[in-house]
Parts: C-alpha cells; structure tokens; sequence
C-alpha cells in the first residue's frame, strides 16, 4: 500500500447515444485535446459498445468546474443534448484509493 | 439539484487484456451475476474498445471489502493477474454529487 497516496477527482460520465451521430468522433477528440490544456487535468479513460464511459481524472474539483465552464466544451454540452445523446450521467467523485496490477513492468510504488 | 443526495462509492477497474481471453467473457458474466447477490451492491456500467472499464457501484466500503473478499471472485482475481489481464487499475472512488440529462423522460430527481 502507498501511504502517501494524494486523493483527486474523477468524473465518470456514461452516456448512450442517438442514431444521428455525424460529427461526434471528431468532437469528442476536440474535446479530449481541450481538456488535456486545462489547468489540473491528470488523465482521461474512455471506452464504448452498449453504453459509453468516460472517466476523466483532476487535481481538484476547481479544475473540474472551470472545464465544465470552458466555452467550447459548453458548445459540445449543449450539442450533445440536442443531437448526439439520448441520455447522459456524470458522477463527480473523489478518489480514495488505488491499486494496479501489471505483467510487464513491477506495479507502480512511491516511497 | 438534489440535496437529498447520499454519498455512495464506485469502484472504477480499468484493463488492457492478454491475447488468451478464452473463457473470459463466461467469468464476468458470472461475476455480475454474483456482484448482484452482495449485500451494498448498487449497479454496475460497462464497456470496451482498445481499453476496458467496469464501474461498479456500492452503498459502503465494507460492501466493496467483502466483495473483493468473496471466495469465488478471489479465484477470478487470482485468474486474472495469470490468465486474462496484461494490466489492470482499480479505484476505490466516494461519489459526492451526480445528475443526469435524458430525452425520454424528465431528469430524475428528488424533492
């Protein structure tokens, strides 16, 4: 265990989408290189096939509302509830504890 | 916003899988199945692409404790690391706020 674990945020969003998604890979990475330029952005996991996941990680829960405030980031929201999503959740959580496990490399420790 | 909310937690498993996923998908099935079974269990999402993520999640620590804990899940885990998994991350996350945008019917919310 890694006792100086220092806990941060993450926001998982999971969402399911309309028919109509024309345009939305290309938003979505527009939005993923936006919010890599953000002030506490520390990392992004994203997978779909029934449901969409996003997990996105930040330093701080300021960091998190300053995102949601970035205006193009306000476009995409408002696109994604007219076009793209028939339904969407997001979650804001703080991460207590983590472990990993890995075969190519000795699981990642701080002393 | 609701401010009846009541904290809960999340267990976000993030993985990257080995060529030799025989039997795998028979596995998580199953571990669902018996995820749904434990006491403090609350629901589940998941999806995968070039990565995998199972968001599960739970009314208390303790509940995440014992499933981890649970004999046939410990052989799953243990199956895991030599078998399906290359690497894997696990969060242990306290969800503090959460909404929801949905086209078929109003928000969920709580007065």
């Amino acid at each position: 265990m890694n006792n100086d674990f220092k806990p941060y945020y993450a926001v998982i969003f999971t969402s399911t989408q309309n028919e109509n998604i024309e345009s939305y890979s290309k938003m979505a990475d527009k939005m993923e290189a936006l919010a890599k330029q953000q002030d506490g952005y520390l990392g992004i996991d994203s997978a779909r096939d029934h449901v969409g996941i996003t997990v996105s990680y930040w330093d701080s829960l300021d960091a998190i509302k300053n995102w949601k405030q970035q205006s193009e980031h306000l476009q995409a929201q408002q696109k994604g509830r007219t076009v793209w999503y028939s339904w969407y959740n997001v979650k804001i959580c703080k991460v207590e504890r983590e472990y990993e496990f890995t075969t190519s490399s000795p699981p990642i420790s701080k002393h």
